[in-house]
This record gives C-alpha cells, sequence and structure tokens, in this order.
C-alpha cells in the first residue's frame, strides 16, 4: 500500500526576489508527513497567469492533491483564483456564499466591503469554500486542488481545516543517530545498510558545530520493526 | 533589454519531509536579484533519479542558467551528480583533477580518501569545477547547470565562487512604502498606480503586528526614475 502524493505550488513574486522568505512549505511539509501523505515537489513560482496555468494542470494531473499558496488577496496582483478557474476551464464570478462570509466579518470590524475586497469572494463555478478563521477571505478546493492564502497565520488556519477532510497514508516514521564521524567514514557501511531495507529511505546529513563534526543519520519508512532492525544495525556499527 | 533568467532545483527528501527546513532558496533568491538575474522558478524535489534527470532537462531548456543544491555529498542517497550526466547524456567517473583537490585536503586533516569520499571526485566529462573553500569537495558546472552542495554553508561559498562568472543584468531596483490601512483599502489606487507604471512589478504584503494592521507596498523594476514616479504617486495617496 502506497501513501496519497502531494505537490505545493508557491505563488509569489516576493519570494523569487529574495524580499521574503517562505515558510509555508516547511510548515505543510511537516504536516503532510504527519497524516501520511507523501510531498513529492514543490514550485515556487511568480505572478505570471501563464505560469500558474501550466504548473497547476501538471501538477494536479501528477500528484494525489495539490497545495497552493499566495495570490488570492484584494490587491491587482493577486491572480491566483482566476488561473485555477482558467486551468480547469471553469466560469468565476464574485459567489453569493463568498460574499455573504465577508459581509459579516468586515459588518463586524465596521469596515466597507469595497470592489477590492470583493475580488476575495470571486470564487470558480463547483468549488468548495475552505475557512479562513483568521480574516474571513475563504480559500477553496477545486478538483484537487487546494487553494490557500500566502500569509503564514491564514495559510496555516486553512491547512489545519483542509488536512481532517483527506485520507492519509501510513503516517511517516523517522528515526535519527547522531554520529560523531566524517560522512566519508559513515557513507560505506550507511550503504550496506540501506541496501539490507530496501523499503526504507536512509539520509545522512553532515553538521559540524562548535568543532565537532558528524552526521545526522535519518531512517525513514513506515513499518516500525524495519526501522528498528536497521536503527541496530546502524548503532552496532557505530554505537 | 529583459535580464537573464534562472531557475534553481532544491533536491532532498529531507526538505519534502519537512525534516530540513531549506534556507539555500532565499540566499540564492537575494543573491540573484543583486546581480539582475530574474530567478523564475524553483523545484524543490527528492531524491529520485528519474525525477532529477526530468527537472534538469526542462529547466535548463527553459531558462539561461540553472543552479543545484543538495545530493553531492559521498552517501549512498548523493545521486546528483549522475543524474546531471544522465541529463545530458555525458560519461561521469572520477576525475583526476577533482580526486587531487580533495587528496590535498584530506591529506592535511589526515583523514582517509577511501572509495565514499572518492565518489566526490565523480564530475560528468566536460564540466567545470566550482571552488568549495570550507570543505574542499568541488560542486562543478555543466552546460547552463551549476551543481552545489546543500549544506548552507557550502552552498552559500559555492554560490559566492560562481556569481561572479556570470553576467548579470539592471540590478533589481526595490522600494518599500508602509501603510497602515486594510489592503482591501490601498488595493484600488494602487491597481491604478500599476497601471499607469507597465514596466514596474508592484506587490502588496499585508503585515498585522501588535494590533496595528497595514501592508507594505513594494515596487521592484529596473528604473529609478520610474519607481521613484510610481512612489510620489503612491505617497501623494497615502501620505
Amino acid at each position: 500500500m502506497t501513501n496519497p502524493t502531494a505537490a505545493m505550488i508557491v505563488i509569489g513574486d516576493e519570494i523569487l526576489s529574495g524580499r521574503t522568505r517562505d515558510s509555508n512549505m516547511h510548515h505543510l511539509a511537516g504536516e503532510l508527513s504527519e497524516v501520511g501523505i507523501d510531498l513529492k515537489e514543490v514550485r515556487v513560482i511568480g505572478d505570471d497567469r501563464g505560469v500558474i496555468i501550466a504548473a497547476v494542470q501538471a501538477l494536479s494531473k501528477a500528484f494525489d492533491h495539490v497545495f497552493t499558496s499566495g495570490g488570492i488577496g484584494p490587491t491587482h496582483d493577486d491572480i491566483t483564483a482566476d488561473c485555477i478557474a482558467a486551468a480547469f476551464n471553469r466560469a468565476i464570478d464574485v459567489r453569493d456564499d463568498a460574499r455573504s462570509i465577508l459581509a459579516a466579518f468586515y459588518e463586524k470590524n465596521g469596515t466597507d466591503l469595497n470592489t477590492a475586497r470583493l475580488r476575495m469572494a470571486r470564487i470558480p463555478e463547483g468549488a468548495e469554500l475552505i475557512e479562513n478563521p483568521v480574516s474571513a477571505a475563504p480559500g477553496f478546493k477545486l478538483e484537487n486542488v487546494h487553494v490557500m492564502a500566502g500569509v503564514p497565520s491564514v495559510f496555516q488556519a486553512m491547512v489545519a481545516s483542509v488536512l481532517p477532510t483527506l485520507t492519509g497514508g501510513a503516517k511517516l516514521i523517522s528515526e535519527t543517530l547522531r554520529i560523531e564521524r566524517g560522512e566519508g567514514d559513515i557513507a560505506g557501511p550507511l550503504g550496506e545498510v540501506a541496501e539490507a531495507h530496501p523499503a526504507l529511505s536512509i539520509g545522512s546529513y553532515p553538521f559540524q558545530r562548535n568543532g565537532v563534526f558528524g552526521a545526522h543519520v535519518v531512517i525513514r519508512g513506515n513499518d516500525a520493526e524495519d526501522i528498528n532492525s536497521a536503527m541496530s544495525q546502524l548503532k552496532a556499527i557505530f554505537g
């Protein structure tokens, strides 16, 4: 049994120009690992209609789930919702259910629901809304694509709304052994352990801190017994 | 005159599983902005031969420069060099120039240049070496692809070696205006400023901190005069 697969699309010129450091990728990666969905690819792209449409079409075909972040605010450069609609050949307009959510939120805050804010109620035909408990403007799900905000607090809240609705696979289990030896000394025996446990993913991540160097060897997989056996083998060699 | 374009490929299961938070993307994005090379896409992918080869082939065709990080260490899961060779149909083996660099470094440190470490001297035919002043094992450039280490300190040192060899374009200039108004109030006038300055990229990035909310409006472009004019217009509206 293999786990469901996923891809993420991070949308925004500000990430590619180096102005903003993305944190949504790392958050989603950790959350998906927890529920047993394998994140296979992340693409970071700019606010460019053709590029967004192409990425959505390619990744929604290739993977079970796609998650996007960014580009669903009220300003002229927020074009994600329109691109998702175009990618699936759907109509898009201000939708009553989304408008009601915004109207209630802004009325409570005494803020005007002007034309710009109303753009955030543009939802493609047939999409389901994703709740935004932080700032009301909803995300949405169309086909297998979950469209979410780029602001980290809103993105995280939307991920929390979405994940319980997805069927995950076996949770990824991960065990780490810290070995204070050069990675070049670890590599040979490690390759043998990896060969003896083909179902596991075994990685080595070198560190060098305060004059101490070595590597964290991480064993990942879905079968705890298999992981324990590989870990014992490793400890017998390097313990 | 348009700037040269670039893409980056971040390679490593540990990023996609959420274990490690990538920092190389943000570093490279900032450095490329400085020299006037437009980063257009970043792909984060796992340690999978077919996926790496496909990404290298697609992005090296689509952009002027490609930068990779990760997968060139001594362990069994370090398969990037072999994948790059395969992507361009080149032979790959331990190369004398790379072996000499490693031999000198390890001799000085009193460390054994064993089979695993020697893997780091596997360089595709016709590639130029990229200097690694941190831990000796070189990166390399093949066609328009720069292959660099994943360890951030080594990645950064390699980027510093490579960038002076590339011809950049006009440096990206960026000006920011902090506006303490809701993004929904800013959006309308901002769209008009953007329309009046089609050569500029104008983005709005909302914030909410200590009860104060608003947006940073960032104007980016290569023409300082154009940026100043747009910024004056903005200040006249929101100042």
